[in-house]
């Protein structure tokens, strides 16, 4: 299962010199067609990395032919070189392929604020293109990773198409968007309209619902390419349900896999007068250092998911708020309830839940805990 | 210099029992007179303490004749019987010390969801009476310490009246504002309306910039008590100086204790089109977790600060942007300037400068970094 699991892709992940690791730094894949339909959804951030506004400006055709992306360098506040740099990148690429380079996105992850070292890229470009293969998705995902501790592929299969995917990310993750950056392919035949509605709907309830560390990224990117090579078009709702299933598989690998976390939270907002008010609550109880470094001391400390919803506009009365950890309603009518002696929190799996008692809809947030980990990879990250 | 260095205030700090250790742990401040003028300002949280709304609700009759605090328990979601337990609490100071109920304003800190042991306290607010005295100041401060290390104390001397003050907070520091409790007092003659509006531009300026992890407390409360013993009655912008004054220097006393903390940061945001933007942008930047970690590890990690700037609305060109740490401008143009490693952050004041070339405006936020001591602190501060 890969990026390549579709029908219609190649890839390929090589090793060009940009991280002096000498890890696999570098990956491509590509749309061997018959169409080449493509959509994107990118950071929200407005300090915006050189690859982003590049691959924003390329989407606006609908049609991308090859995605072309490095770890060991964000290209993000590089000024107008740096952009260069990004225009270089999809060119040369473009060239090696016999695309034009307009049908070439670019991502990028990695330290802000530095230049790619280009003459080494530029000679990894065709390296990657050479290497190309069905079978490259997986060292396509491999050449992603930064601080990914494993890749992150996927594999849906639908009766008449498939998708595949991989992406990366680990710290930084948070809406809109996680830290990351993420191809989705299929082999159904999707016109750009329809590809695009999907796509948005499928990350809005997945990779938007992440929540790490509350830190938005200058690089997030989610492209998804349709081949056409199934002869398949699927309805618009079968479809997303395949992509949302898809992002669904890798946002919880990339939760799995998030910097020095020692548990993966979820946080179930229910009876809340709209899902607006849910994601609110939830977002703000996934903010709140002083909970997760309790969690993570596996402390189930109810007090601070009350302190965090009173924090919100959402609809509630503070006096009839109920929360559960692990399914012990600890704390039931804004007051102390079961014993939080008696929630066990050995496991890695942790489900908080919130009843509002104001209406009908709910949402669901992921995060992780603050762990000593954390804080201790971030504090080396760029030295 | 304490709570008591004001003419007109006596004071006390005793061990009651209620904190399991045997410290100090209930303060009383009373208002000698011959005024009892009182002004106070709260938690925005909606989740509430009973002692929030209790003094929410006497300060509306703008006297107060004193302030019974106590520590081990936030009296925090506990329902209509923490409610009366701190009803109870004032009623029992009341009559100690022979002044109305409601003009006695209560104070709690500590974990929320537990009720308080009220036979102690009640017990402890009859001795808390009987131990008064105009040198009391200092024990009351240490009796409000939970995680506080030190105790914070401020005496503030204009020619003709004079200010005191108490505060504790160490975690959970975040607008509007830090956790804490706080009693200021001040000698002076003044009106109710000016005590009000002084205290509310007081504390605009210094506690509610305070933000050290971003969250927000359900007991957050600042009183100030004036006594009238000086018999003079300041221009209300020389008294809202001194205040100013007395509350910047509790508020550097809180970031300077804040758990865990090794460095000390303050994050200036110039040439903003708004004070409203350059707060917006220096809060941002104050809860990057990412930004946080790397200053604990000494990194001068300028790319944390543009994507934080990022997530704001506030008016910038994402283009030309200027961000100096410790007065090297390692960005400018949001591009890198000097190199990082020429920034000497080995001491614990971190001064992080931000120009927005929008505007004439500007702000500072004080915060600290995220350090391994602070999750540890948090992740075992229940149990």
């Amino acid at each position: 299962m890969s990026v390549t699991s579709a029908a219609g892709f190649s890839a390929s992940g090589i090793a060009a010199g940009i991280r002096s690791s000498g890890k696999l730094d570098l990956a491509l894949v590509v749309n061997t067609g018959p169409h080449r339909t493509a959509a994107g959804v990118f950071t929200s951030n407005r300090v915006k990395a050189a690859p982003v506004r590049w691959s924003e400006h390329v989407l606006a055709g609908g049609e991308l032919a090859a995605v072309v992306l490095n770890s060991g360098g964000a290209n993000a506040c590089t000024g107008s070189e740096g952009y260069r740099d990004t225009v270089a990148t999809a060119a040369r690429t473009a060239a090696s392929l016999g695309v034009p380079p307009g049908q070439v996105a670019v991502c990028s992850t990695g330290l802000i604020g530095q230049r790619l070292p280009m003459p080494a890229l530029l000679v990894g470009v065709d390296a990657a293109a050479s290497a190309l293969s069905t079978a490259g998705g997986e060292a396509a995902a491999q050449a992603i990773m930064t601080t990914d501790v494993r890749p992150k592929n996927t594999h849906v299969r639908s009766a008449h198409f498939s998708l595949g995917g991989m992406a990366k990310g680990a710290g930084m993750l948070a809406p809109s968007l996680a830290t990351m950056l993420c191809v989705l392919t299929t082999d159904a035949v999707v016109e750009p309209a329809t590809l695009d509605k999907a796509l948005r709907e499928a990350t809005r309830l997945t990779f938007d619902r992440l929540d790490s560390d509350g830190c938005m990224s200058t690089n997030d990117t989610v492209l998804l390419l349709a081949s056409g090579a199934s002869g398949h078009q699927p309805s618009i709702t079968s479809f997303t349900d395949a992509l949302t299933a898809a992002c669904q598989d890798l946002a919880t690998q990339l939760l799995a896999d998030a910097e020095g976390a020692t548990k993966d939270i979820s946080i179930t907002v229910a009876s809340a007068a709209s899902e607006a008010d849910a994601l609110e609550v939830g977002r703000s109880i996934a903010r709140s250092a002083l909970l997760k470094c309790a969690l993570f001391g596996n402390d189930a400390n109810w007090g601070r998911v009350l302190a965090a919803i009173g924090t919100t506009r959402a609809q509630f009365d503070s006096e009839r708020l109920d929360v559960a950890i692990n399914d012990v309603w600890v704390c039931r009518s804004s007051t102390a309830a079961a014993s939080r002696s008696t929630v066990n929190l050995t496991e890695r799996e942790v489900r908080i839940q919130v009843d509002l008692h104001s209406g009908i809809e709910q949402a669901t947030i992921w995060t992780n805990d603050l762990s000593l980990a954390y804080v201790h990879e971030n504090s080396a990250y760029s030295s």
